[in-house]
């Protein structure tokens, strides 16, 4: 089958990879309808993480089920599904309390790569979720969407409490920022302040549900934000991007006693004690639990609710990965979509 | 009056200050019943925080009300009030949603210093909180713990959400982490870990609550929280020290999802961004809002459903302040009362 290897940063290949089959009797291969390319992918892209070895790429995914092993019993042939990019069996403690993205049993998709025509899936039953039906192809983006990009986004709103009544910032303008405005308009936040200086993006923040736009950044966007909040900060700060200055930018717009959510893929990030400690704000994040959200995300779609879809502005076939890394890496796109 | 005077790391004194007046119409002047040494206040005296000009200390109280200001409605003199170490309106946005120590007129009372016979109490009507009467002596104790450590522990559980089948570990076996202890066994907590090698400390903590002690520290600390909790660490977990290695102890003894609570005032903290991600903590603490909790505090001291004031294992009259200094930096005394 064909499938997306990085052999080196900016060196994006696709090319014949080995078939999956099923290896334990708990897993699935799936028939990708669609796949895409992370922001996260970037960071191996620009050599801010090592390649060591060539990588299959890729851990989003939707499709339809083709083969499942021996212990598999509530996900069949057929279905269309969609995952998360850590395998969980859904049934340890750590599972139950809605973090399946740190379940006992957990297993990385990005080692598989789910940039390709077909994917093995570990723990099926625990980490697919499937739909009613096969949905209209229209929907297919928004699926793929919830398989990490909404479901991150919605969990940094909900790590950030947001809610009725609350002003909620938004440090990020990539899928996972946006989605996060998404996600933010959906718990009924009052006031959802987008910040970001590119046009395309404020365009679709404004659409998913912002009501501000914030375009300065670093401690310029930190007094942006007190300023629309009488000088308290915002009582929801959600933080999408995983660097130094995000994370001051995040930590510095919230009040005291207000909550961050952050889901920016940290990147040699160290938080001051002294400054976290007098800060008064509650910090909460990490590798999203999608799992927990895709039941509701998965209907919120079915019944055309939210179309987070919408963040890939680029289309491709999958043989032109290549290509879609370069539009990602250089802004042009916010999030590729590519066609096996 | 007489008031305690710290010169430079371990110099400190007991001499006379001038006698406090009303400043603002906003201010009571308390005449001290109880003072106390607190940990924090042996930073400066172990050379830890500078000392750039003789400082009076002390910022725990509970005493008679002299004098009040013009503005001063809800106090009068003759009552018996506890007050918290930041002084607060208790009408800003910010203490309405409970973070008092965050008060945007906020005064710090330890710059007035109360371990001395009166203190001046900034904010009066929304700092202080009465009792119905004047207590019975032995409770005097018990209420000047409410004005910080034990309310520090309290919000300590509050923050790491202790409660009902939860499993609390409590890193720390000071006046603030044995009163984490009772907060956590008063706050329904099914299992409450004390850390502690200190045997008079360990029996205070057991006297208090804790069900199991751990004396390891440290990622041996972490692996006996671990080895208690199925491998996965506990629910919730408080910090009362503020050092990178109990930082680091209390996110480490944390399960995936679970929440620290941090109280220990940190010094050389810095947080490893990576490790936090996807440790999937909660962290959230800082200043105290003991404010938020004083009612209920002080309502369950007056009815004897608590007795904190047992972390006091040393009283000394005021003009012996040094020696108190003394035992607990030697860690003889947990805590030492100071009675002007």
């Amino acid at each position: 089958m064909r499938g997306v290897v990085m052999y080196a940063p900016g060196d994006v290949r696709v090319e014949d990879r080995p078939e999956p089959a099923i290896l334990k009797p708990t897993d699935a291969i799936i028939r990708l309808s669609a796949t895409c390319i992370c922001g996260s992918d970037l960071w191996p892209y620009r050599g801010a993480d090592k390649v060591d070895e060539p990588m299959p790429m890729g851990h989003e995914y939707a499709g339809i089920v083709e083969e499942v092993g021996s212990e598999v019993t509530g996900i069949k042939p057929g279905q269309f599904v969609v995952g998360s990019f850590f395998a969980s069996d859904n049934t340890c403690e750590i599972c139950r309390a809605g973090y399946q993205s740190s379940c006992i049993h957990r297993e990385l998709v990005g080692a598989i790569g789910t940039q390709a025509e077909w994917a093995r899936i570990p723990l099926a039953d625990g980490t697919l979720v499937a739909t009613p039906d096969v949905p209209d192809a229209d929907l297919v983006p928004d699926f793929l969407a919830a398989s990490d990009v909404l479901g991150t986004g919605w969990f940094a709103a909900v790590a950030a409490e947001v809610g009725p009544g609350k002003t909620v910032a938004v440090v990020g303008d990539g899928a996972v920022g946006l989605l996060g405005v998404m996600a933010a308009q959906q718990l009924g936040a009052e006031r959802i302040i987008a910040m970001s200086r590119h046009e395309s993006r404020q365009k679709l923040a404004l659409e998913f549900g912002a009501t501000d736009i914030v375009t300065e950044r670093g401690d310029a966007g930190v007094e942006q934000i007190k300023s629309l909040t009488s000088g308290l900060g915002a009582h929801s700060v959600i933080e999408a991007v995983g660097t130094q200055e995000s994370m001051m930018q995040a930590i510095r717009s919230t009040r005291a006693g207000g909550h961050v959510g952050y889901v920016g893929v940290t990147h040699d990030v160290a938080l001051n004690g002294d400054e976290l400690f007098f800060s008064h704000v509650h910090l909460h994040g990490g590798p999203a639990p999608v799992r927990r959200f895709l039941p509701d995300l998965m209907d919120r779609i079915w019944n055309r609710k939210i179309r987070p879809g919408r963040v890939f502005d680029l289309e491709l076939p999958l043989d032109e990965a290549a290509a879609g890394y370069q539009a990602m890496d250089t802004r042009k796109a916010i999030k590729v979509l590519l066609r096996p």
